[in-house]
């Protein structure tokens, strides 16, 4: 897509420090990383986000994903790794182009993850059934 | 393993609102949601993380992974969804038997996403070639 910053730096029109790239992803590193060696993984073919996404894609890019996490762990000498992919805006996508994200973390890293909370009683059964219905 | 959680769910021995189940997978209702509807997917086999995952077992997973994102976002009406995986403790992993999180996510929710620091001038350059080393 024309507006797309990561069609952009596919095609060749911004730059990005790629990490891997073949005729169909391209893996850079994100231009402000949760810690250093913080890795985006992409198609190059443009698709908004996981719901739409071919299996084939799909499949390709979960084994990228941990070839590259192994990697980026080695690299940076990482403690853990955490895969995310956000979709649409209110998940914090910011690039509505389909993207994982590999992210190195250290012990005490400073970065805190959300809290949860505990059901009222029976809703969680109430949800799940809910689910079901859309599986 | 006898002392995973999981495993104890898995075998029947601890209850849980599962959402999906069949021969090798089974998804349920995090206790402690982000968000109502927040789901766990995982292999019936225990595998700690993603560094060591067979690739068939991950692209099962990668596929179901949609599905389930799917099925949530129909069923809690959410405005987005995250897909999220913690390897080690290091990044937040809690019962080290490997997982994907499926959480919804409304607009204004209130979860705030970590913050990314610009690389200092040629860092990225030499991070990216470091990576490149071990793909």
């Amino acid at each position: 897509m024309n507006d797309c910053v990561f069609c952009k730096i596919i095609k060749g029109e911004m730059p990005a420090d790629k990490i891997y790239e073949d005729e169909n992803y391209l893996a850079f590193l994100d231009i402000t990383p949760i810690n250093p060696g913080h890795t985006l993984l992409m198609p190059k073919k443009h698709y908004k986000n996981l719901y739409s996404l071919p299996n084939d894609v799909l499949n390709d890019m979960a084994l990228l994903i941990k070839k590259i996490a192994v990697a980026v762990k080695q690299a940076v000498s990482a403690d853990g790794i955490n895969i995310g992919m956000n979709n649409e805006q209110a998940a914090g996508q910011i690039v509505p182009h389909v993207h994982f994200h590999v992210i190195p973390r250290f012990l005490n890293d400073g970065h805190r993850h959300w809290h949860g909370k505990q059901y009222p009683p029976n809703k969680s059964k109430e949800i799940a059934e809910q689910i079901k219905k859309f599986l």
